[in-house]
Formats: C-alpha cells, structure tokens, sequence
C-alpha cells in the first residue's frame, strides 16, 4: 500500500512524524507537506505564485517535500507531479488540535483531505484534541489514529470518500471511552475581538475566542470529542444544500 | 434593510463597487472587505495575527472598512465588532470569476457567505464568469445580481440560508437565456503544473491549469453557466455525508 501524508502544522511538525512512524507498520508513506505552519487556511490553494519546493530530512524519520502552499497545494501537486504513481490512501494529520465542529470548515487537515477525495482517492483527516493540563502524547495519539485507520479499512473506504479522525485528549495511562461514528456540530461559534491601537494609531483586532468543547446535541463530534470517544465522522464535498434544491426545483427558476 | 457587503477581490475591485451601487436600491449598505485580494484563500481564517483595519473611500462610491485578512475573517470582524446591529442580509461580490463545480470549495466569495450563513444570517454570494472574447460588465452582471437577490428575497431566504449566484458571460446587447437551479458539479478538475528552476536551482511547479465550463451533467452549475443561464444553487455549511453515517451508524463504532 502506498501512502500519501500530508498535514496542515508544517512538515517539521511533531504530528507529522508521529503520524509517520506508525502509517509505516502499513505500508510505503511519501511524505509531502507545508513548508510552514498553514493552520486555519481553510480550502485555500495557490494558482498565481509559484510553489517552491525543497527536500527536507527529519532525524529518526523521513526525507520528505516541503512545498511552500497551502495543504490542498501539496496534495493536488503530489498527485499530479511528485508520486511515482497514485497513492492508494492519503492522510493528512496528526494535527494538533481537534478539527469538529465549525473547525472544520477552517481546517487546512480536512481541506487535504478533501482535496484527495475531489482527485479520486480515499482519505483520512486525524486530529488531536488538545487541553490544558493534559501532556500532549503524539506518539499515543499517533497509534490510535493507526488503529483506527485499520479500522477504517477493514470495513472498506471507497476511492472519494473522506472520514475525519479525532482523538481525545487522554491522561497518561488513560484509553479512549470508546470510537463514535458522528456528525459534525453545526452550532455557531461567536467569536470575540480585542479592539487594540498599534503605535501609529491604526486600529486592529485581535480574536481572543477560546474554542471549548461546550454545549451541543448528543450525537455530533463535539459531544463525543468532549466524553473522550475516537470520532469518525465521514465528509463529502458537495456543497450543495440538496433539500433546499428539491423543495424549489419545480419552480425551476424562482 | 441593513446589507452588508464584503468580497474576496478586495475592497478596490470593480465588482464589489458595482454591487454596492445595486444594494443601495435595496437598503442601507455597509462594506467590510478584504485590504488585499484574497481569491482562493478558501475558507482561511486569521487567529493568531491582529487584523489591521482602515477607512477606505471609492470614489463615486462608498466609504467602507479595509480588512487585511481573509473574507471570513471580514464577516466575522464586521458582524461581532464592526456593525451597529446584525445586518438583515450578508452579501459577497461581485466576483471577477465564476464559482461553479470544485470552485465553490475554493472560493473567498463563498466562504464569506458561509461564514454569514454560519453566525445565523441569511446570505448569498455572487460571482461573474469571465470568457475571453466577451468583454467584461460588472455594471450589467451586478444588475442582473440583484434583480436575482430580489427574487430570492421575494421567495424568502431564512437565516442560515445560502444560495450562490453565478451570472453568465454575457455579450454587449446578450441577456441571459433564464434563470436556473443547479447543483454544484462535483466531477474532478486536474491540475497541471510546469516544474522549472529558480535562479538558485531550486525546483518549483506553477500552475498553469485554465478552469473552463466543459463536460458535465446536465443538472450541474457548471452546464447551466456554460449555456448562460444565471445559476441559483443553495449551500449549507454541514460537510457531513449523511448517507455514509446512517449507513456505519447501526455499528456505532466500525
């Protein structure tokens, strides 16, 4: 099996090796990842600038491409260009910090993910849910991931289709309550801004939201996330709001 | 009716000016928009940098609020910080390209308005396709996008609603051949890339993919804007496949 790794923390990443070292108990792993760190960036691509790429070596892991854009950027440029041939599985992750909820449209992770699955191939998202006074344990988080990717595969994952990996914030010692298959949370998140003047007098705006797994209905991501279940949650990129397009499709036009 | 107005091209560009021009015969219409152009940021958000702000004024035009981050973070800023009340209406253009088919996945313009859509407003973003040998119009394409709005308002657009908008290139004294609703086409796009050297003899790839409106299904955006048509398609903002969920969920964990 040929696998693709992909993240959106930057191919120096502690995830990202992580993530490596236990994909290798599957098969071959290409690694091809961001230069820096391209939390937040959404579905973003670069079609106007160029992406400059470079080989990067970590130490006790893999020699991988760094290429300056985005996640999706690495995935449509690994797929058309770098891999010898198409990968039969691309993950993009471990992440460093969970990716439910409206995260999940923000999420260089997820975009990646996507973005393989738009091309044709099946692909995993995985993130690590990160709290106050929990140590952060990437190589327990890493095995999980595997453990849940095998899983996965067992049962079958088509080319196109997606799934979104979350994995709790564990206690050393500590295992996962269990692995839920969920929907993502569509509550709103608020966020809040600190009005600031910087030393010319120009006004800017820092967010100073605190992204908490709150309030929500039983059966989303973020309910399981927070009662330390693994979270499966399958995606799809059609945009379409298919219930609105039937209710005004005799209309035809509106 | 309070509508606020935003963009991914920047607050300079002609498009969002001429729909400004447009709204105002609807409502009272405030701009927060992008400092910079932000086409294909996707759904990118700014968390970890201050978000600089300015009073920009167009002339012949409107007085509105230049945000150096991404269109969401515009909705956001606007929305949580900038607006004296919500707004009524969240609306995203005119935007110089068509967001049809995998586009909409990578588009600021649809972003913004999945943000609105996200915080509980109704939205609608509006894009023009660009065809070579057709001049461009944004007064026209901005006209045409707000006779659209009115009808979608007319036949009631809720808050968290989201339609995308797509106005054919059209040639001078050419109307559009109808109104249609579609679904976003979601057949693969493949990019290519032209790998060179830089000075240094660094390898890098660009992009030199030309999306154009080609096979598809009868029933997609993209077939409908290729036969210009407008295009109405609904979005939602929940990336889960539901299908695939109900199918594992008898396994609650697979």
């Amino acid at each position: 099996m040929l696998i693709l790794l992909t993240n959106d923390d930057g191919i120096t990443a502690p995830g990202i090796l992580a993530m490596y070292r236990e994909l290798k108990k599957l098969g071959e792993v290409i690694v091809v990842a961001p230069e820096t760190v391209q939390s937040g960036t959404g579905h973003g691509i670069t079609l106007l600038m160029p992406l400059l790429t470079s080989q990067v070596t970590i130490e006790n892991g893999f020699t991988g491409t760094a290429v300056d854009g985005r996640p999706a950027d690495c995935v449509k440029l690994a797929i058309n260009q770098l891999l010898p041939t198409r990968p039969d599985l691309v993950v993009s992750g471990l992440n460093a910090g969970a990716n439910v909820g409206i995260n999940v449209l923000y999420s260089g992770t997820v975009a990646a993910a996507l973005e393989a699955a738009f091309l044709g191939l099946p692909a995993i998202a995985t993130s690590l849910h990160l709290k106050d006074n929990v140590p952060t344990d990437f190589a327990k988080a890493a095995k999980i991931s595997r453990e849940t990717i095998e899983e996965i595969l067992t049962h079958g994952l088509t080319p196109g289709q997606i799934v979104s990996v979350n994995i709790p914030a564990l206690l050393p010692n500590q295992s996962p309550a269990g692995t839920r298959i969920v929907r993502q949370c569509t509550r709103p998140f608020i966020d809040t801004y600190e009005r600031r003047q910087d030393p010319h007098g120009r006004v800017y705006f820092w967010n100073n939201s605190v992204f908490a797994l709150g309030e929500t209905d039983a059966d989303t991501d973020v309910a399981a996330l927070r009662d330390n279940f693994v979270t499966i949650t399958p995606l799809q990129f059609d945009l379409t709001d298919h219930n609105q397009t039937r209710d005004w499709a005799p209309k035809k036009s509106i």
